[in-house]
């Protein structure tokens, strides 16, 4: 792995079509640009970001997004959260349920170190990180998932305030607020039924944090988030926090779902072609193990194939692990040894297989950044 | 990630249940026995095996197979050799097109130090083989890859006579053999489609061979491969070598398929429930950043959600990046903190997004075994 690293940071200063493939391609100034607009977004309404780390998992990128107004990160998982405190990112949210040892000795020893904010759904839950956070003579801030629909984690609206009664019956843990996410809008069938998710969204975690202050129970943090309804839920009455994450690259996905024009994708597949068996039929050495094989995270049916090609007419109709079959024209002039590049369906599958962003600015390899979390790890 | 595999390490000896979540269990009395029941069947059948290292990525597992009878290994891309060949493997078949800079003059690197056999399915791969080989004054082995209904890469039977001649006009090349990939096997509907499948993925290599033996072009190695054709085809005639892969671990396609019973199924993801919202949905984590998407790898509809339980009532209706929605009986006990294990859809992609396994006695802890190559790279 360090050998394809060094391979790449080489070729600063060169084009692109120099670079071992399959390799991750980011467009610089399309990555700046869509993080100074999302941030725009939070901040003319009076918004906090805390940009999910899912997407990148890049501590260089968070960097950015952290400078350009973020108040913080999300995080999946531990082990992100672990990278981001070890380079000194000082406030996350890490929106999962932490339930068992030895993931709660590691968010202690988190929250020793940094402000780690953790979610509870469940009273088993809260006991759990209450017993965890006692057990180091620590107060740890929670906030309560509420479901808005995907029907994964979360509460209902209606039993966050049991759940908070709960919690403020417990040693070590301190209600900070409430979030959501809102994946069923990835399977918004067009923009309309997306508003409408985006409403149900703020809607679910305003209806929980009215009731629990209504009981005088203070909810410092009503956060929402996810790229496709960032920009609609944005301005909804009581929500304090935005928390998208796909944004800082789009994809296939996001730009089929209305969140992003096709020129904003920051994220693209360099392969090569290896084989053009047939007129229409060209294979390139990205595959399942470099695209990921998402059609659409929940249920979107707006994407077709497994990628298409950023320049000219080529759609991945198939793809097994190591090989994308490129359906081209007939009069395509690829040929094997020719470089293309791949927007892919699905940025945050993309960066979590690989091991190292190539960073472009003009077309010409511009840094090296670190994918400092990846892989199917805790 | 060291960290993690400490961790585990530090856990020899202990019930995996002791294990951070989500973690790649392999139980080695299986694995050992798949190992040596598919080197039976090469050995039975006066065939040599070169198992495909795609699916474990792992040396330590690679070296058993080896032990108990394999000639090398296979690799889909060129850091599965380097990996390899730095842990002293002598011989190895790139199953993969390598047509282009910097990769032709790393496999250059590899063939100075090992036997290192190269696919070609075009007269522009050939030459541009025979270019690198030549520059650096070696004479690589090369294989034709046949097409033998997958439509991947490859060219048809009779189209290997041409492609031979031009080899044969080539220096630095030698023709070893033909082989092919009957892929599109894992689309089958039933045993007897399969075993059409089979016989067809032969056929085709054998044709092969018999034309270019016509002209008195010698064909040492007439190759197949894929799990669940692997027993079916070994007793054609013709054949010299099997190249299966997944049989190592199985996994829920294959069974599917027939091609394993589930108590052959080597690779189970442990998982740790976070949530319990619903009398019908447990909440575990291991979503698709760990399980992949694979619901068949090319058109197979013979498996039913993202993976299930080894162990009671419960499949994977839905996964999301790091969560898994198990649907349950109503009634089943399944509460935040209990472990599970899942048998996964597709070992390959499992062990590609991880980074060890845990190796497993009777439960136990034995052993953690890295994953040398894992990752969308190079």
């Amino acid at each position: 792995m360090s050998r394809a690293i060094e391979s790449a940071r080489a070729l600063v200063g060169r084009p692109w079509q120099e670079l071992d493939t399959p390799a991750l391609l980011v467009d610089l100034d399309r990555l700046e640009a869509n993080i100074r607009q999302m941030a725009a977004v939070a901040r003319d309404n009076g918004l906090a970001l805390r940009p999910h780390f899912k997407t990148h998992k890049s501590v260089a990128i968070a960097r950015r997004q952290i400078v350009a107004g973020a108040i913080g990160m999300t995080v999946a998982k531990l082990d992100e959260a672990e990278v981001l405190v070890d380079a000194g990112v000082g406030d996350i949210l890490l929106a999962n349920q932490i339930v068992a040892e030895p993931k709660l000795g590691r968010a202690m020893a988190l929250a020793a170190r940094a402000r780690l904010t953790l979610a509870v759904d469940s009273r088993e839950g809260a006991a759990a990180l209450s017993g965890a956070a006692t057990a180091v003579g620590l107060r740890i801030p929670v906030a309560i998932e509420i479901d808005s629909g995907l029907r994964r984690c979360g509460v209902l609206p209606g039993d966050a305030v049991g759940l908070a009664r709960a919690i403020a019956d417990l040693p070590g843990i301190a209600l900070e607020g409430v979030f959501t996410h809102a994946g069923h809008a990835y399977g918004a069938r067009d923009r309309e039924q997306l508003a409408q998710f985006a409403v149900g969204e703020a809607g679910a975690v305003v209806e929980a944090a009215s009731a629990l202050r209504g009981l005088g129970i203070p909810v410092r943090t009503v956060s929402v988030g996810s790229t496709p309804t960032a920009e609609l839920v944005a301005g909804r009455p009581g929500i304090t926090e935005l928390r998208p994450g796909t944004y800082v690259f789009y994809d296939a996905m996001q730009v089929a779902l209305g969140s992003a024009h096709a020129d904003a994708v920051a994220l693209t597949v360099a392969a090569t072609v290896v084989s053009r068996p047939a007129p229409e039929r060209a294979v390139i050495d990205a595959g399942a193990k470099t695209l990921g094989l998402d059609k659409g995270v929940h249920s979107s049916e707006l994407i077709v194939g497994h990628g298409r090609l950023a320049e000219g007419d080529g759609v991945l109709e198939r793809i097994s692990e190591e090989h994308g079959m490129l359906r081209i024209p007939a009069d395509s002039p690829l040929a094997p040894g020719d470089r293309v590049r791949v927007v892919p369906n699905h940025a945050c599958s993309v960066g979590n297989l690989g091991r190292f962003f190539v960073g472009l600015r003009d077309g010409v390899v511009a840094e090296v950044i670190t994918i400092d979390a990846a892989g199917g790890v805790h």
